[in-house]
């Protein structure tokens, strides 16, 4: 069941890890600017006709290897020949915050290093770049054989990706991922090169990187200072290389051609409409609900204090973000034209498959079989979802860490997804994180997650049964964080190196509920693949077949969290009855602080005004382009046709966030930083010398 | 035909009268900081309830006589005790356009009169102040015998209003109006002291005052320099009153209550639902693909050249602005939910109505009469519409003179409206303006406008032959405009005063078609006041009785371009995403300008660049508040608790435009100029000193 599994990592993300979640925003035959292309298969038509432009394979290559992928959920670049990468401040925030004390908030104050040895390692920090792409879509789909359940089929699917996976690691050491594009129409290795060892190098102040808050989170115009600075090491020195995106502070001129390449999340734009209904019926009401209750959960908790408010801090962000990304979507599903517009693509669609008996009969049953499955899934939609221990990080280590020690005795491609060989690296990283744990924020979050599964599951729901034992949430969420050990790295370490024995012996409280509650869960997982994922991916298949069939490969997959190039021209849009700029500047940035009373979410950090008056206030702070993106882009390099830096991304307008589902050229655009605008603070506002002189040398 | 009237009034306004008439934004039973308040009427309890405060009678007088309207379709107020005058430049710009020329362009450059002496006439500039307001509803109604049809009723009616201003002027000397509220469910008698020397003082650059242009127009945050200086002259002297405003330029705290007087030209909040959809599915798409054609048709002249692109200027920003006003009324009007909102309220309105037997009998049948009324106009609509003589000033002196000599000859009850002897010194007033009239420009209309007749009348209808006589459109109006002299103002002097006789000796083309047509157009009128204006008044006026049966007098009537009372908060709203502040500053300016490379409408003028250091950025511009207004308001004072200046209304936003029909404080807002800005712009920017002076002395 393929939108859970999104679902689920999309909660795994904001909720266990609250850094760099920012959703910003990014169709079957791609017309306009759209699309997030993979670099397999870039627009060079489109290029070349809207714009007369056509890279060289060196030109993509140089850019592909500049790009860097945050797998705490964003993306960057490398400014550098030493390693150094930009990204968002907004992606940064999540180490800034595990590195931040009650006493040193370098969320609040910044951070710069202004020696290299000043630079700060992350906990949990790894950052990939794409190194190769290689088309395996003849062997994953070799494997399933004609007379094979559906069921049969996703399993020996699996086992070879991940055959394919470990093979390609154990040859290269490379992180080997198997991609599916297109829903299933083709299957790629991608290989990364993998960095763990990232040190801060540079953050503005919150204020200035957020300035206006939720409120101007996902709109435009902007005057935001969304960056920050990574350095990746190996073997304890900065990384060398010649893939860097020189810096360019003249940034884009009115409707010059731009770039972004960066790492889309996910899109719905290939989904079947009875998919696009469901998400429109059952998924949005639920998530948006759900996101509700946690935020209220996390505002009680600030009251507690000032250091209980910071810690919730980037928490409360991440989900008003995912709050206001989902909204803006939902938006965009109960909009009757953008429904109707997608059906009849659908049934344009289905008419030329069913015009031609050969492709009926291969691909026909694709549409009525996901539909079945779809409603099969909504009906235990809620179920599913409330049967699960949110909000704490410490359950969910617990849940992970029994299922590792049992799973890793298996061949691998019999293992569940997530604990196949070529996995299980990134795992243990994720595990293992020295990032500070607040139990009293665990437990009060556990509690209010156990209440609301206890509103909507009832009393004798057999799931809440084993977890309540007859206690209230609140008792049950005391007895199970305080007790437990498990905000202690050293334990969770000990407890996978020492394998089943010892998680069988261990009395943690977590880890017993997570063993009692294993075999339950893997049955309803079992009955989701079997039932659901199983018939929408075979489904799935066959559509993207047919699609080639019919249209050719003239299109982009649905984002995948995977390297993309969107290519778009700096333009502005209309807005409210007027039209917005292509870009702003700094003197709109002190107009709509004072505007707000300088106060709040509009506060700008002491220094903006101190040194207001060197600053050259033309300076172009944040500006738009058409290129087509949506979260995970966030931190994107913005790039010219030179494959020069001039800005990076940081957000999409309001109006992109029907972008999900369809894109619409005429209001949808990407927010970047202006090149011009980090330049002017890092040299005037931070005197940071030494960043200024590595980035222009 | 109520509606067509005010259309005609409207086109009237901004086709032959282009100044001033930029439109910006104004139930049944009000709540919120709604309502455009007679004076007679104030809110007491609803600012006392929410405001905590009670305007003095002395307070009310006061803001009342230092209130002034514009007849060229705007508002303004005394600021100064010796009849200094403040309104917007838009209003201005019809009187400032007449006074320039090829050579002298003020509406580009601006003007300023350093000395009383250089203070420059207005050609035909009237000016009025509210001095006194009578009931005299029963008189009218008294007027009205019961076995009369609606068609005399209508002309009774008429006779009585025409008497009691005719009394009253013989008696006061004084403009007196007889003015129908809530749809004849009152009669006032409103007296005016009238200026009609006028003189400008002070007006800055179009660039400055219109910043944005058709852009930003009706849009806010907004950083418009929107204002203008008049003062009121008496045999040659200024005007002395202690009925000003006093100066302040600190302007209103966030949330601070607030008021505006002004005068709203209409608004449609109490028509029935029937008249309403009238308006959606007949008048609005009508009139819009008029201002459409009449548009291109301004478009094509201005290209001969700069000096027809500066004479047609003002004209085509007149009809932009009405574009855009009536297209976001109509996009109000096609919102389901603004629908059925009224249709509900209408429902209860009639169900409470028909609950009682006495109301029943006596009121029930008004929404079926109107609704039938509607309907057999709206079959005539477009005829009605396209059977006049449109585009030229010329045409339309000619057709009133012809009438003006017949019906002064009339006893005072029996003329047309228009002709009674209260109104004929205002009309003598506009028809021997010596502004001047471009004959190419006059030219090129009325053949553009006679073309679009014969596309939508076709060539057999009557009229179009009897102007046409086989010509073409452009033949006939090369011939009508070449030949004729209507352009000097001494002609129509002499033809006025010459009377019946002279009209009939005279052969200028125009008088002559326009005496062939008179009988035509007046049977044409007097079917449609037989037929539908005497129908709606009736029907109008025991709607108006009902509600005040079943509500009581709780409401303000519809806006009719007579001084109203509106008050609210100056506070933001949310939009687009994000929120709106309550107030600019003059940071934005620069922001707005430079974000579009400081050209086209976002160019400012020299000295804003060549004296920027000089001026505190940190200067509110513009503010909004939740004050009720709409078109007509323009140049309305913004006033505190103790009756001062604080700045002036020059535009609605554009949530505000549905106001017409509905108004929702939570985005309708009136954007006005902040006094600070304006005093900062008179020190620095045009060294004003003078005037300064005369403001804060």
């Amino acid at each position: 069941m393929n939108k859970m599994k999104l679902l689920i990592i999309f909660l795994t993300i904001i909720l266990l890890l609250p850094a760099g979640t920012r959703i910003v925003s990014a169709a079957s035959t791609a017309a306009a600017d759209e699309g997030m292309w993979t670099f397999d298969n870039p627009p060079l038509k489109q290029l070349k006709e809207r714009y007369g432009f056509t890279p060289t394979q060196e030109w993509l290559d140089h850019i592909r290897l500049a790009s860097v992928r945050f797998m705490d959920g964003g993306s960057g670049s490398f400014v550098s020949s030493d390693g150094l990468i930009l990204t968002n401040h907004h992606v940064a925030v999540g180490q800034l915050q595990k590195i931040s004390t009650a006493e040193k908030d370098f969320v609040a104050s910044g951070f710069y290093a202004s020696t290299l040895e000043e630079e700060l390692k992350s906990p949990d920090l790894e950052v990939n770049v794409l190194v190769s792409m290689d088309d395996v879509t003849q062997r994953v789909k070799a494997a399933v054989k004609p007379e094979m359940s559906d069921a049969e089929a996703l399993k020996a699917r699996r086992a070879e990706r991940a055959a394919i996976e470990k093979e390609s690691l154990e040859k290269t050491g490379l992180q080997s991922d198997v991609v599916s594009l297109y829903h299933g129409g083709e299957y790629w290795l991608y290989r990364y090169k993998k960095y763990t060892d990232v040190r801060l190098v540079m953050a503005p102040e919150r204020q200035a990187a957020y300035f206006g808050g939720d409120f101007d989170n996902f709109t435009y115009p902007r005057y935001d200072l969304d960056m920050a600075f990574f350095r990746a090491y190996e073997n304890g020195k900065p990384v060398k290389s010649d893939h860097y995106l020189r810096w360019n502070s003249k940034g884009p001129e009115r409707g010059e051609l731009v770039f972004v390449s960066g790492n889309p999340g996910s899109t719905d734009r290939l989904y079947t409409f009875a998919r696009l209904r469901n998400q429109r019926d059952v998924y949005y009401p639920m998530i948006l609900d759900f996101i509700d209750k946690y935020i209220t959960a996390l505002r009680e908790y600030s009251q507690q204090g000032k250091e209980q408010t910071r810690r919730a801090l980037i928490r409360i962000f991440g989900l008003e973000n995912g709050k206001k990304a989902l909204t803006g979507e939902y938006q965009g599903l109960q909009d009757p034209e953008l429904m109707s517009k997608h059906k009849k693509k659908e049934e344009q669609f289905l008419e030329k498959v069913n015009s031609n008996p050969e492709w009926k009969s291969q691909f026909g049953d694709a549409w009525k079989k996901t539909e079945e499955a779809i409603k099969k899934s909504a009906a235990r939609a809620e179920q599913n979802f409330y049967r699960r221990l949110t909000g704490s990080q410490m359950a969910g280590f617990a849940v992970e860490i029994v299922r590792f020690v049992v799973e890793v005795k298996k061949p691998d491609g019999e293992r569940l997804p997530g604990f196949h060989d070529s996995e299980l690296d990134r795992l243990k990283f994720f595990l293992f994180s020295p990032a500070p744990i607040y139990k009293d924020m665990e437990e009060h979050l556990l509690a209010a997650s156990l209440s609301w599964s206890l509103d909507i599951l009832g009393p004798d729901d057999e799931y809440l049964q084993m977890v309540l034992e007859g206690r209230t949430p609140a008792e049950t969420a005391a007895a199970l964080i305080k007790e437990s050990r498990l905000d202690d790295a050293t334990l969770r370490k000990s407890l996978v190196e020492g394998g089943e024995e010892a998680v069988k012996k261990c009395k943690d409280p977590l880890i017993v509920l997570a063993r009692k509650m294993d075999p339950f869960t893997r049955e309803q997982e079992k009955w989701n693949r079997e039932n659901i994922e199983s018939v929408l991916t075979t489904a799935g298949e066959k559509i993207a077949q047919a699609r080639f069939a019919v249209y050719g490969k003239t299109t982009y997959p649905d984002a995948t969290f995977t390297l993309r190039l969107s290519y778009g021209a700096a333009v502005g849009y209309p807005m409210n009855g007027t039209k917005a700029p292509y870009k702003t500047t700094l003197y709109g940035l002190f107009d709509r602080s004072l505007s707000f009373g300088a106060e709040g979410d509009y506060a700008l950090p002491q220094r903006f005004w101190d040194r207001k008056d060197r600053l050259d206030l033309a300076t172009p702070a944040n500006f738009v382009s058409t290129c087509d993106i949506i979260g995970g882009n966030s931190g994107s390099p913005v790039i010219n046709k030179q494959g020069e830096f001039i800005g990076v991304i940081f957000d999409g307008n309001i109006e992109s966030l029907p972008g999900r589902f369809v894109f619409d050229e005429s209001k949808n655009r990407a927010v970047a930083v202006h090149s011009a605008y980090m330049m002017e603070a890092l040299r005037k506002l931070y005197d940071a010398d030494r960043l200024v002189e590595e980035l222009t040398r």
